[in-house]
């Protein structure tokens, strides 16, 4: 049984590799083909826990097949060990058997990082030079990767609430990836100028103002997953040229600073152009004109988790036959 | 990661072990204190195959939780591959956190096994001698292994519509279990006189009549699990004095044989007693005389694949510390 850590991943598997798979999973998904069950959750409430699971099969030329393992389970911090650890467990289309597990929280830092990845490729002025990433939660370094794998960025401003914790992070992905990073303490110094701004936080109000956004930026929200979560505020919504989602189902259950300026009536449904995956299949049109505002909008979906899985589990059993 | 073949298995846990396991989460079950949700299907048309999970959560002292994935697959056949290939992943209840696998498969034989070896423990008369099986697929040791182990019988017939097979399986089991296997030509030969009889198979018509059953027998029926299959005659069921299920939830959805007479008016509602774990916790009563008849009728729960598997895994790291 093949079982892989958040490094034997790293070791066999790019953000580039992730993109790619991310691209692929999103295309047949809006193609319709791909099953993706109603989540089982069961709540274990005498140990204030929760398990959820969430299996999935994606039609193609190499299909895939898995379930993803998540549980929720707040006093773990106290123990020491994550509050949502998570495990993907691979089975093979081919014969329905299981073929190997993967660390599920990297799993998913890696397959979220790469859907931002794919949708700012396709959607950001190619000239993009300047960063802004607002959160640097567990999440933040693949969000980060994902933006640097896809453009040339000569600058990346960092902005958490806690400027120290901005600081370190900013610090510590310098050197990781070679890149100016600067830590800023306001979101306004954050996203103003910037060309590509990534918002990843469990914010409940807009992470940064409208009017600081200039023309021509692409922005990707996505920490927001509740309908009392906001991250994107509604008056770059209703000015943005082009907003696409991962899935509009799962935006439209899930995301409250997308759902609320709709149920209010800020915004009309036209102002939703479609998903990713109807992008890469050439179905819908992205970005026109350079001074365009574009933003995208992702909540996860297993299809991405079980493709990346499959695809991971590929270049793992490759590169150990060299 | 723990992930343990049907040997490692065999080598740290009993059929003794599993009746009182299956016991257990029985009891808790009937107490409500078990969290069963809707197994998820998903149809894999293009490989002509089927993905199951079933997971669960039981209360109690102990807790347990997990999930059983079991694939449909025929074609897997033609590759030298099990047709329903089965995956138990363990979690521990205390952190949510994936804690081994183990052979789905043998599990599911093992768990099975044991629940009819709990329900002939509790049911049968003690002075039961002769038992009597029908049906030696893949099913069949284990089920003849949980007799064995709650009865001290001293001759087992052994009856399957291919007289070579039960032949074959008599001589192997004789040997195996030191014990006294008839292989016989008929069903009546094989139930004829038996204290205990225990039908698995997938037949659509009753593997044996009523009227060759004698007084004071108990009878497991094991196999049926579809609505258009049947094992038990309708015509003992009426006569039995005792009608005890494993969930009645689960026989009332899948056991043709109990639903058929039912929805006929063959029998009324009050001929079925209750859950085998209703029987255990003292709520209702099983056999009171030596001469009546007592049935019993599984169809399967992710109750008994959790607490067994979570038991089997305990058993395992404790011989392992030895």
């Amino acid at each position: 049984m093949i079982n892989l850590t958040k490094q034997d991943v790293k070791d066999c598997f790019t953000m580039r590799d992730a993109i790619e798979a991310d691209k692929e999973a999103l295309a047949h998904y809006s193609k319709g083909q791909a099953i993706v069950p109603l989540r089982t959750n069961i709540d274990i409430a005498t140990r204030h826990g929760q398990a959820l699971f969430m299996p999935g099969y994606v039609e193609g030329e190499k299909d895939a097949l898995g379930i993803k393992i998540v549980s929720v389970y707040p006093d773990n911090v106290q123990k020491g060990l994550p509050s949502v650890p998570a495990t993907m467990i691979v089975m093979n289309p081919e014969t329905g058997m299981v073929s190997g597990m993967i660390d599920g929280t990297y799993l998913t830092q890696l397959r979220t990082g790469a859907v931002q990845g794919a949708a700012t490729e396709l959607l950001s002025r190619p000239d993009a030079k300047i960063g802004a990433l607002i959160g640097t939660g567990g999440q933040a370094e693949c969000q980060l990767e994902a933006m640097l794998t896809v453009r040339d960025l000569e600058e990346v401003r960092i902005f958490d609430l806690d400027f120290s914790r901005a600081s370190a992070f900013a610090e510590e992905m310098a050197l990781k990836f070679g890149v100016r990073m600067v830590p800023v303490e306001t979101s306004e110094a954050c996203v103003t100028d910037a060309d590509i701004i990534t918002s990843v936080t469990t914010s409940k109000r807009p992470t940064f103002e409208a009017r600081h956004i200039k023309r021509g930026a692409h922005i990707n929200g996505v920490g927001a997953y509740t309908k009392d979560m906001c991250e994107i505020p509604k008056e770059i919504i209703k000015d943005a040229d082009v907003v696409i989602f991962d899935t509009t189902d799962g935006v439209m259950q899930e995301a409250g600073d997308f759902i609320q300026p709709l149920e209010e009536g800020f915004v009309n449904e036209n102002q939703y152009n479609g998903e990713l995956g109807q992008l890469i299949n050439g179905e819908i049109k992205g970005r026109q004109l350079e001074d365009e505002i574009t933003i995208f909008k992702t909540v996860g979906s297993a299809v991405l988790d079980v493709v990346t899985a499959s695809k991971i589990l590929e270049a793992y059993q490759k590169k150990s036959k060299n």
